[in-house]
């Protein structure tokens, strides 16, 4: 045995009859349920809170919520607040009690469905079941070839749904980035919608710039839906709603469109995005005590108009580099934060939502991939049930990637590997094959029924990743990552549309609406 | 509020007064104690098995080494191993009773210090102390310019060397590549040594082809030491040690290697590196199984010569693709079975080691960073003692990239951090801080002592990656990561060696020894 050799590859026999039998079994599809990764796998395995430290939090998050309060409520959501229990102040303060927060947990949804046009989407949010998806605000396309940055439009929002809907580890697709071609804040709205749920029969997430629009927003919904009744049956489009502006002030106007889209049977997204050192507690363990009372105070300005209506507790808090003041979403202190929120939605009990998958870097190059790796795996691994953020962003959310969203499907596919964690068998413990093998047999596992079975159910292999050897890279010319999704996505959108609206309810809202994409 | 606009940036107050401060603290260095991430972190909050996983695969284990047991050992091995009462059976296999193997782990060292040339870099492996470091035996070296792979040589092994010392992050430098320009297999050991010692003085890992070079091994690390005396006081150098050939064989000369090196005073690494589905069980938690059952068995046949001897407990279970039998270390696979070993460490009470941060990846590209971030982070997560593999390894372990190497110190950085995880005092929970800038205060945590307090201390800052916006970065020219570190590797490579040997010692081991690397 000479050591110098690689170990690991020095002992690989071949046999052709464990070859075809692999070849076989790889050609057969896979069923659903026989998938080695799904939306809603349970995570939890991470925990970086202890008991004790999340007593804390919590704790000083009621307290803050007591003595500090939130000013800048609208008069509708005082007037429901404070009907409820919560306390305006002198000084324009609505503080809470904590014996109102704590009723208003009791009554929260625990549990959320959030539909996606088409049931087979459906993610069904609690406990520690992880979705992840897209998210955002950016207002520039990175374009790889060019290594540049372009405003974003409503094609490439249309672009975007449309890839992630061929995507199976991107569960949802909420609004990324910014139609700026458009610049009519009420179209700008509409087409958000619209672009979106005609690229994806996944569940869409949106906002609203103003109270006023949401109305026309549901009217355009219903017409998709075929009628109100279908839409409240099965609402596929949430708000992605900043109801505060951090630290501790609601944000008057976002409070307003909430308490619309509530009355229009949208589920909501209360999402407090402080930035720890400019607009939260600079310490991570302070940010996320800011995001949680934040967000109670969204629960209970929620619940105080519609007891258990589906709200998502969305603890957002992002990082600043605090040599800057600048955003760094690609940062551990961001996965960090991001982990420590997740255990916070179970200490709580109530489905939860924050921020991962950021990346700093500009382009999908190796930094790129470090940090949307970081944050998605410690995401998944601590159990949050809505990863947003998870794919494509770049340049600490201002940049969308169409190529990284791709390739984003391969790291979270690994990443959800990870979630699924280590199963623990008679079978997986594997003695018997180990005899088998050892005692008298061919002493390796290539063959092994064993090995054979577990092929596509255990492990899981990504589409554009390369695991080839350095001499099969050299004979396959060298094959450009990067080079391939652009690939990929040219494949994508160049195929006719799977899940567009039928042709009379398109032409029905393109006549009631000023829809600004191209009719494909 | 338009909630159409990133909601973190949005908020971002300037204020020159804090920006004058944080400049100034920037320019002041940190002392060791003050640094943010520091060798001998403790993990341990990822925990991918229960109690009673943990207990199953220990029970399966004995088992195994009871019932199936190792053939191969050599004849001085058996000696040893059945004077502590193991038993050899008619059909050459050593078998271990579970009392055999209980009673060993009793004596065995709980505790390890790893010692560098210079006492600074010292590592103490116990508990889930995180240490990062270069591994493996690549025979290619990446060519990132050339997008081409080369025969790696002894002044590529010296340049590894020579960078891992100015990194950092980087711990220790096992030998992560073969010299190839050398064909003769003890010169090829013997400058081994010299090329990594003489680059850097922190812990050094190597290999022997065969027992008879450990004695030659020897007197040179007694001349680089001082003598024989300081040598055994500090050994500075540890054998990595495959002493299985899997499953469940010994490999005769690696044993061989490993008692003269025990003889020699230098720590062993016990290397069991199966892979999964084809010298292991496929299943993740079989190939677990297996690789404690072998360490275990490698742990009786240390303490049976030298009762207390320092040996890493190496559990390196690799990952097969399953379709083609060919390795993937950048899997998510392999990030579990990398964390689950780390997880028997702990259950065993053990020091040991794994393999992390390996890329599938070809060139230092964003599946590379996915693949090394995923496995480095989790195996610090799970509180590994020892993450092997971890920087410059790409195409499953057949390359080795200087490039990346330096791009890993800024991953690693940020998986410390992420080990180090989040602190929640009095202080951190920013309550008096949250009450100050919320109740008449400036609304805003930007020049608060606290963000300022923290900012050296709390969060850490990549050397190279990039974090500008995307104007910035278009002023900055689009500065190119792989460009940069190009860059960084010449200017390390072509700065003079701080820690070479003195010029007597030096003479004196190119006069006794064929060294191949030119004096510098």
């Amino acid at each position: 045995m000479n050591d110098q050799t690689p170990p690991a590859r020095s002992a690989r026999p071949t046999r052709s009859g464990g070859r075809a039998a692999r070849h076989a079994l790889r050609a057969a599809p896979l069923t659903e349920d026989k998938r080695p990764v799904r939306p809603g796998m349970e995570g939890g395995l991470y925990q970086p809170l202890s008991q004790a430290d999340m007593d804390r939090i919590y704790e000083t998050a009621l307290t803050a919520l007591e003595e500090i309060g939130l000013v800048d409520a609208p008069e509708s959501g005082i007037a429901a607040m404070t009907g409820a229990g919560a306390i305006l102040g002198d000084d324009g303060r609505l503080r809470f009690p904590r014996g109102l927060v704590q009723s208003m947990q009791a009554i929260a949804a625990k549990e959320i469905t959030l539909c996606g046009r088409d049931p087979r989407f459906d993610m069904h949010l609690a406990g520690t079941k992880v979705h992840y998806g897209t998210a955002g605000a950016a207002v520039h396309m990175v374009d790889v070839d060019g290594r540049n940055y372009r405003d974003s439009t409503v094609q490439d929002l249309h672009d975007a749904a449309k890839i992630v809907q061929t995507l199976d580890n991107l569960h949802f697709l909420q609004r990324p980035m910014v139609a700026r071609d458009i610049t009519d804040n009420r179209l700008l709205d509409l087409n958000t919608i619209y672009a979106c749920c005609a690229g994806t029969t996944k569940h869409v997430g949106v906002s609203f710039t103003e109270p006023g629009f949401v109305k026309d927003a549901l009217e355009m919904l219903h017409m998709m839906a075929g009628g109100e009744g279908a839409w409240r049956a099965r609402p596929f489009v949430s708000n992605s709603n900043c109801f505060v502006v951090p630290p501790m002030k609601f944000a008057t106007e976002s409070c307003q469109v909430m308490e619309e889209c509530i009355a229009g049977g949208m589920p909501v997204l209360l999402l407090s995005a402080g930035q720890a050192g400019a607009t939260a507690p600079a310490p991570i363990a302070g940010a996320i005590v800011q995001a949680v009372a934040e967000c109670l105070a969204g629960l209970v300005y929620v619940n105080s108009i519609s007891p258990g209506y589906p709200a998502i507790f969305g603890t957002w808090p992002f990082v600043s580099d605090l040599r800057t003041g600048a955003m760094s979403g690609g940062s551990g202190e961001q996965a960090l934060l991001t982990a420590g929120c997740a255990q916070m939605h179970r200490y709580l009990g109530l489905p939860g939502g924050a921020a991962a998958g950021i990346a700093d870097a500009k382009l999908p190059d190796m930094q790129a991939g470090w940090e949307q790796m970081c944050s998605n795996v410690m995401a998944g691994l601590s159990g949050l049930n809505m990863v947003y953020e998870a794919a494509g962003m770049h340049a600490s959310l201002l940049g969308f990637c169409h190529e990284s969203l791709i390739l984003g499907d391969d790291l979270i596919g690994q990443a959800l590997r990870c979630v699924r964690g280590i199963e623990v068998t008679e079978e997986t413990l594997g003695l018997a094959t180990m005899h088998e093998v050892c005692v008298g047999g061919p002493g390796h596992y290539l063959g092994s029924d064993q090995t054979l079975g577990l092929m596509q159910t255990e492990y899981i292999y990504p589409a554009l990743a390369d695991r080839t050897s350095p001499k099969e890279w050299v004979e396959n010319d060298r094959p450009d990552l990067i080079a391939n999704a652009v690939a990929k996505k040219e494949a994508i959108l160049s195929a006719p549309s799977q899940v567009a609206f039928p042709a009379d309810v398109d032409q029905a809202i393109r006549e009631r609406f000023d829809i600004r994409l191209p009719t494909v």
